[in-house]
């Protein structure tokens, strides 16, 4: 029974393509989870003052860098050898877009670890702090919120983080206008609350990739680019 | 002569295929030259003071994102049609991201852009743009660089362009601490000085990009993933 035989020999194929696929959607969220750790990690080691803590952070980039030219080799690996196509395509090739995202936020959590570094060694800054809390927490929702929109391939999940997006920046621009006015109040502020601005826009671009991925999760799911569209035109495509 | 029209048959396969590729790097060429030039008026609207070309550049910026979008289309299709595999999958696989980084660059210069029409506002701000335009024409070289680099396959070349980042962050760090000391001897200063520090972050980034690109040359040329790997590193990938 040759048929059977192709069948099974089918099934098999695609089984392994199946698991190969799942196991990088596992990869990419364990990345995920590492940098959503970095950042919240050098957050909070900036807060509290915590120069060890900021040299763990530091240290800890390495294992997101390493991630990344797995999973590039990985994602690069599937389709050389498995020729995807159409929806299958459409997720290797966001996973290979999204660790780039991810590499970055890593990145920008390293810069804040630095900033920790550098304000531990000053004395205490606590003057911008609560800002830097409030963008933290925000953008890291919006980072959650993004990876498990791509678990669940859940657009209209992505879509609620890109219009968090907006709020975000509007944020980020109050927080550097009040720091502004610290720098003007004391020139000897001035030092200090350049390296709180650094790490204030290191958290909006945090919230940016956020959006990257979310919008990738979209293109994912529905097939269509959604990226430099009004968000009305994003809602549009998810509502279909 | 079946064989005969078999051979014609694949030769025209492969030289259709061949043309797509030569096209998608075509595109990606035009686009690079296109935010070069972007980087360039901005940077120039900003020292002129000229509210009418940085108006022009922010513009410019959807041209860019349309084509990041067009060539990842283009780049996806090639990957779903031609199911390329080796050298020529490498090709496409570092178009993507190479384009990714090519649309930052033009966001870059579009933030350039939006501080030219801020300092064109507010006056004259003399201060800093020696530095400025030290940076940018040092990081325009460096794009340039790479791009000729993709253009040529050149590893060397792009090797010679992942050195001089470090220099380019050296040059940062120096114009950073000079605006410091400019917004510390007068509290007025403080505001425009920011400005100015915005663009020279930006322009550092640029620089960044133009370091990515250049081991995505060295991916493509060698198979090897010389991202964080010490110059030292890429240094022997090149040589093989």
């Amino acid at each position: 029974m040759p048929n059977k035989k192709d069948d099974v020999y089918g099934d098999h194929i695609s089984h392994k393509f199946n698991n190969e696929l799942t196991e990088l959607k596992t990869q990419f969220l364990n990345m995920g989870g590492l940098v959503e750790s970095q950042v919240e990690r050098a957050v909070q080691a900036l807060v509290d003052g915590d120069g060890h803590q900021a040299e763990d952070v530091r240290a800890g980039d390495k294992r997101v860098d390493k991630m990344e030219v797995d999973l590039d080799e990985e994602a690069t690996l599937i389709i050389a050898r498995r020729q995807p196509t159409a929806r299958d395509l459409r997720l290797v090739i966001a996973v290979i877009k999204m660790v780039a995202d991810l590499e970055r936020v890593g990145d920008e959590a390293k810069k804040i670890a630095k900033m920790a570094i550098k304000l531990s060694e000053e004395g205490q800054a606590p003057r911008g702090y609560v800002e830097i809390r409030h963008i933290a927490t925000h953008v890291l929702s919006m980072l959650h919120d993004a990876l498990d929109a791509f678990a669940r391939l859940d657009s209209e999940q992505a879509l609620r983080v890109m219009k968090e997006d907006k709020r975000v920046d509007e944020e980020y621009q109050a927080a550097a206008r009040t720091l502004l006015t610290f720098m003007m109040e004391d020139t000897r502020n001035i030092s200090r609350c350049m390296s709180v601005m650094w790490v204030l826009r290191a958290l909006e671009r945090v919230g940016d990739h956020a959006c990257n991925i979310a919008e990738n999760v979209i293109f994912m799911v529905k097939g269509e680019d959604v990226r430099h569209t009004p968000v009305e035109e994003a809602e549009k495509v998810v509502g279909r």
